[in-house]
């Protein structure tokens, strides 16, 4: 793992980093905000997952949420959204044109068809490799793991968390995809990276995991936060059916509109404080 | 004025706009967030200069201000650096290779040399231009005013502040560029702008005005923040000349020196919401 920049802020560390990627065949990026109280004991830690285009770049410098982060003692991971730049041979990562497939557009899931199948593994990049990363060189406490994201990242968010109860106790959302096999995003990445058999895709969306995941009544509140005036919100995030969801197998949503907001990062960094003391609540508990 | 997008954030509305600017002889762009306090009164507005190689942008997605200014009720105007792109004939406006000259580089002055003193009149700008158009079209308060900014915009802000007491009530900066006619940026610059004459330069010299402008008992105390890891320290900002010009004529300063941080943008996020609290402090009074 290679340190590519460091910052001093907020009385804690931001650092980004490099390394080679198992699961994606190539280096991979991400950035790790440190807090203060870190350097006493473990801290809990709360990985971001970014939208379509973004690598962690976009939420470290945008989303102001580190001050809030060193007031409640948590660390903040932030991932890119997909393998990228040259592999492990020097051979180019397969990219497609559009913006919303390909490279920036890695929706968080193992592809099973070729070329992507190679590389595009972010659910096992997120879920098995980068936490064995964080707990092996940050002070981390890995019984303490939250997970939030945004558009697509929520996506990501939402269905690691329902997979992975061990593994990341707290989850939320800032303008999710919350049905990607019901949305144009998610049948076209899907289609591209899962085939066209739809019940492999079930896998992969938040809403049919909830309603095929039983009661729900054991887990942690989610909380997702939504902008009315988000341009997406019709026809590609469906918070309704979440809604819908979560209270048919009575899993806790605290899911808050919001008039005038869009689907920027000013939307983010004006709800994120209330995403980092959700978690840190859970975690506490 | 054209408003280029328009985003709503912490109960307020972020705007970018793009107006035709006598001054710089183009469209200029700047943005400005209105608190959700503006709604009912107008209120105090706090203009922000940016460093080398900004526009308007960087600031306004990176500094993490907002959500401070929302609690306090304060107006935040961020400006570019410079005129840039066609002039209002369609001809390009001047620029140089490097970034620390032309485009991204305006110094805050009004330039006398050609090719520059056609279009590089930010002094004017920032001071008799932009300030009218605030006060037409916002919901601000002119007899509050505060002007801050970071290393060329800090420079900017501290000049600014110095020569029009009836314009600015209080100033702060981030990393000033504190005397330009010691350092090789302003060297650079000035010699570009203003000619090879340095008596022409004091003008635009934070240190050298607060020298020879006498008591300064009677203004508001001048915050500035200061990383000691900045690259930059050594060689061009010199905080200390300008330290050692406040001690001679009695200019209340707090001058901040804070351990590890750099030069970046995490510097500035990290104290900003001190340098709005201290303007909504003095404008209160």
């Amino acid at each position: 793992m290679e340190i590519t920049a460091q910052h001093r802020l907020h009385g804690g560390t931001l650092g980004y980093y490099r390394h080679p990627s198992d699961s994606c065949r190539c280096d991979m990026n991400f950035t790790v905000f440190t807090p203060p109280q870190a350097e006493n004991r473990p801290v809990p830690a709360v990985y971001w997952l970014s939208g379509l285009t973004c690598t962690e770049d976009n939420f470290t410098t945008k989303a102001g949420a580190y001050g809030v982060a060193a007031e409640l003692g948590l660390m903040v991971v932030a991932a890119d959204t997909s393998p990228r730049g040259p592999d492990r041979d020097g051979n180019d990562v397969p990219d497609d044109d559009a913006y919303d497939l390909g490279q920036g557009a890695g929706f968080y899931l193992d592809a099973t068809q070729p070329p992507w199948n190679a590389y595009f593994n972010m659910y096992s990049y997120i879920t098995r490799e980068l936490p064995v990363l964080i707990a092996a060189n940050f002070a981390a406490n890995p019984a303490k793991r939250a997970i939030m994201g945004h558009s697509m990242g929520g996506h990501g968010a939402l269905t690691i968390w329902l997979k992975n109860p061990d593994l990341f106790t707290s989850a939320s959302a800032v303008a999710p995809i919350c049905a990607p096999m019901q949305c144009a995003w998610g049948e076209k990445a899907f289609t591209a990276y899962l085939g066209g058999d739809r019940t492999a895709w079930a896998n992969y969306d938040a809403t049919a995991l909830m309603n095929a995941g039983g009661d729900g009544s054991g887990r942690a509140e989610i909380l997702v936060n939504q902008g009315l005036a988000d341009n997406f919100l019709a026809d590609q995030l469906h918070p309704h059916l979440l809604e819908d969801a979560c209270a048919t197998v009575d899993q806790k949503l605290s899911l808050r509109r919001h008039d005038g907001y869009d689907h920027s990062y000013f939307f983010i960094a004006t709800v994120i404080g209330d995403h980092l003391r959700h978690h840190a609540k859970v975690l506490a508990g």
